[in-house]
């Protein structure tokens, strides 16, 4: 199968069930909404070794917003629901709170459940804490240096899914970085889905163990590593291929994620020099969800 | 005092000793070695929540990086060497080595100690590893799916200081805000610095404690909210103030830190509005330094 | 009339009839379709003094691109057919055309009438250009040195509004400011409009002619300069207001203008310390259009 | 010769005598002042068909500014001295004095001439204009409505450079991009030089005059076009190139033009698939200045 003289590989992305949060961060001006959307969500790319997966879904315009203002919806991902309620607790109150002009809401259609985040953190409030109504709704008003923040108080969560993926295969390290970017670019208006990733682009791909190393977890997958393509027998990488990247999407249902990869790997196929579009996967062993590739289409 | 017509009060900012650590990341292109150490100092506002205290100290530009492209130097702290080791490796691991095209060289001067950040990445190579020579010096060089990831072996650390501070106090929140902004700005020219907060910014001062619910460490600064100044008799806010920011700075020393607050005080000071510059401190029971926003000029 | 406690002056915004032109350009990734956009709407606030008035409408993502490639829309507007024609000529040659992996596309619904834009520019292929078809349409293919121009042969233009307008007034320039920023920020999701002025916001207001010096077109308008206040008699600045900023809205019709106004006040009243929201007109009798601020609502 | 395995060829970029100006910009906040100096700069990549060359040379922190706020120093270039008159009243008059908090002071060394600016556009205070002092030097204030606009009165010019140049060859168009972009970046850091097209490069190269249309001054050079490669019987295009960016740069004299090649090459040769660095001329007989690209090393 071709998209735009692409080949797409009869393969499927092998991904993972996770306890998917979605909160709406507005503030004075979608600037402000970005630094703290930002601050919220780094250190995020994947739960290997950061306490979190966590992005910026999308820009919400203040005519959309409960309350009349610009903002950022994100998502914060974690296996557990218990690290999920630490991790919402400390990135609001550590990364939302603290920033200038910021309300934060919470945006998760379906929820399974509902986390007292806001309820938490309006004690902080030490008995100035009150309730407001904004946009219809009750929300804790707190009185902090700079005026009042504004928090729900209470967040859903749901089962998703993390990890599906895509690899860009091109004829330099430099086409598959701008058609990476322009990926990006499509998934981020993909309504509930993120690319945790830095600039939601994966640079480096792991297998699980190691070879050489029996202490380690994951090492690099020196098969589809473009600078041993001459050296690794069993490389998978093709001839014309030079550079190589990976996208990888959380989404608040399966059906997210399918449509993030969809458009992600259109977008990516229009960039000059992709060669072929792949996916990662454990064989079907590891993940409860395969999607396959060509049936995007 | 006065500094273009803004009073500077005669208190003082007590900070405290933090262990520091001081990162070179470059990449093919300015943008992306934004993207990476925006990633890598995310969640890293405090370490009353956060796991680290991290944020962006300056661009390099080319010419003045060992491989020759542009760079950003960040600064990840902590109270303990032990977990400014594990962030060191996670947040360059996780947030770094995932990003497209970087490389990482350690920056600090005059290291207490130096921590084998790449010596224990470079396993992630799993025996394709090797050390290559760049602009002088060993690195490692370990094979990832879009190139070369390249690291030092050992990144130094030191006893620096955190929580140097000063409040800007405006006759309106915008203007408190704005005088932050540019605050921040001249702060970012001041070499071995950053302001870990959002945008640099931080919304929502605290006390120790809480006068009404005793499970907290830490609660509002009910005498420097403004939405409380009519309500909170013993306020601090003077009658002409209705917004308040702080600017909190980590440096690799006393020196540095005096000089981010000098120079951010002065740029707040450039901003129609500003009435009053002051500073947090405890009474000077719990850290550390002691520095005099007066004897700063 | 009042939003959110901000009065709405009974006045109206004084507006006037200009030619419209609505260009979609798109690139590799968002970023370099924002390059180009910049570049081509660059000089150009207000035809007193540029040769064209132009700005970015708004971002298409690469879902909604003939492309499929991310864009933005943009508009360039001059009062004079021919002067509209140059202008086009100009920014998409010497802006768009120059910058990396554009292509350009007619974005304009009901044309008055079409200008033949790429029918020109195609000639700098030197007879190597050729039609091609993109998305269902076929559009003139240029070789350049990175790759082939796309350019559709004919843009519309038409009959459209400027001037459309409205001051935003505070009680210190930065809360002014901040207002205008997020009212750009509303009105940038009102399709087919732009606020051309740098940023979208106007620092300094102008009156037609001079008191004072009579060789003078125009001149600021002292009634409305907020550091005259005290010094100015007949000045039409509130007491408890010092910072004014104005945001020019210019758009295909009325009813893009109004709607541009409408969320763009809305935004405003939002921010903390605006105090009214007025509207700069002539007494009527300039401008084609009088639009009342308080029947937007 | 070869840089870091890249080609350097045995050619000259001819480059043209310009009259130059350079502005400082200033404003509350870097971001602010950034917006100025874009708006002010735009619609300039080259007097073949835009009213000016312009673009921003570098930041300029608060620490080293008169009014101890950050700025961006920009350069508008015209060959004549009448247009570029005209284009410094109008880019700084409708694209500086508009735009929120901006000062704007004269940064040029060793002018030729002045030009009176600031005397011309302090007129527009309508007699409410006053001479103030900053940093040591009087300055016109002029009243708007956002608070007083300052200016110098008087902006120096001089013969400077225009179209120093090189090509980046790559074995992709994205290659050839990315090396573009961070040649870019390192030129930022050259002072007395921009590089005026969108984003710093230049998508399309052209010869003089046409083979096939005799009414076009100008057309694409078909040797150095991409994907004309097999289709032009004398292409200049290696086998293994794919993509060709050209960086353009004015300066202040042929000492930072060629200081600014020097960089950008270093840096473009950084990147990967990077196969040779070439530069424009006209065989010596247009410009008044021929740049060997091997005597820059």
């Amino acid at each position: 199968m071709e998209i735009n003289g692409v080949e797409i590989e009869d393969t499927f992305a092998e991904a993972f069930g996770i306890q998917v949060s979605r909160v709406l961060v507005t503030a004075a001006t979608k600037k402000l909404a970005k630094i703290a959307a930002t601050e919220a969500t780094g250190y995020g790319t994947s739960v290997i070794g950061c306490p979190a997966e966590a992005g910026i879904d999308g820009y919400v315009p203040p005519q959309d917003t409960p309350d009349g203002r610009p903002g950022y919806t994100i998502m914060i991902c974690n296996p557990t629901q218990k690290k999920l309620d630490h991790e919402l607790l400390e990135r609001i109150g550590m990364g939302i709170l603290t920033a200038p002009t910021t309300a934060v809401f919470d945006a998760l259609d379906d929820a399974d459940e509902k986390l007292k985040i806001g309820f938490k953190l309006k004690f902080f409030g030490d008995g100035f804490e009150k309730e407001v109504e904004v946009g219809g709704r009750m929300v804790n008003s707190i009185p902090i240096m700079s005026g009042d923040f504004l928090i729900d108080s209470e967040f859903g969560i749901k089962k998703g899914v993390a990890g599906g993926n895509f690899f860009i295969l091109g004829d330099s390290p430099a086409s598959a970085l701008i058609a990476a970017e322009t990926a990006v670019d499509a998934i981020m208006s993909v309504e509930g889905t993120i690319t945790p990733f830095p600039g939601g682009m994966v640079a480096s791909g792991s297998k699980v163990g190691s070879n050489k190393y029996k202490f380690l977890n994951a090492s690099t997958n020196e098969k589809m590593c473009v600078t041993l393509k001459d050296e690794v027998e069993d490389t998978e990488i093709p001839a014309d291929v030079n550079g190589i990247y990976e996208i990888v999407i959380d989404g608040v249902n399966e059906e997210a994620v399918k449509e993030a990869m969809k458009e992600g790997i259109k977008a990516a196929c229009t960039v000059t020099g992709i060669k072929k579009i792949s996916a990662g996967n454990y064989g079907g062993s590891l993940g409860a969800y395969q999607i396959k590739l060509q049936e995007l289409f």
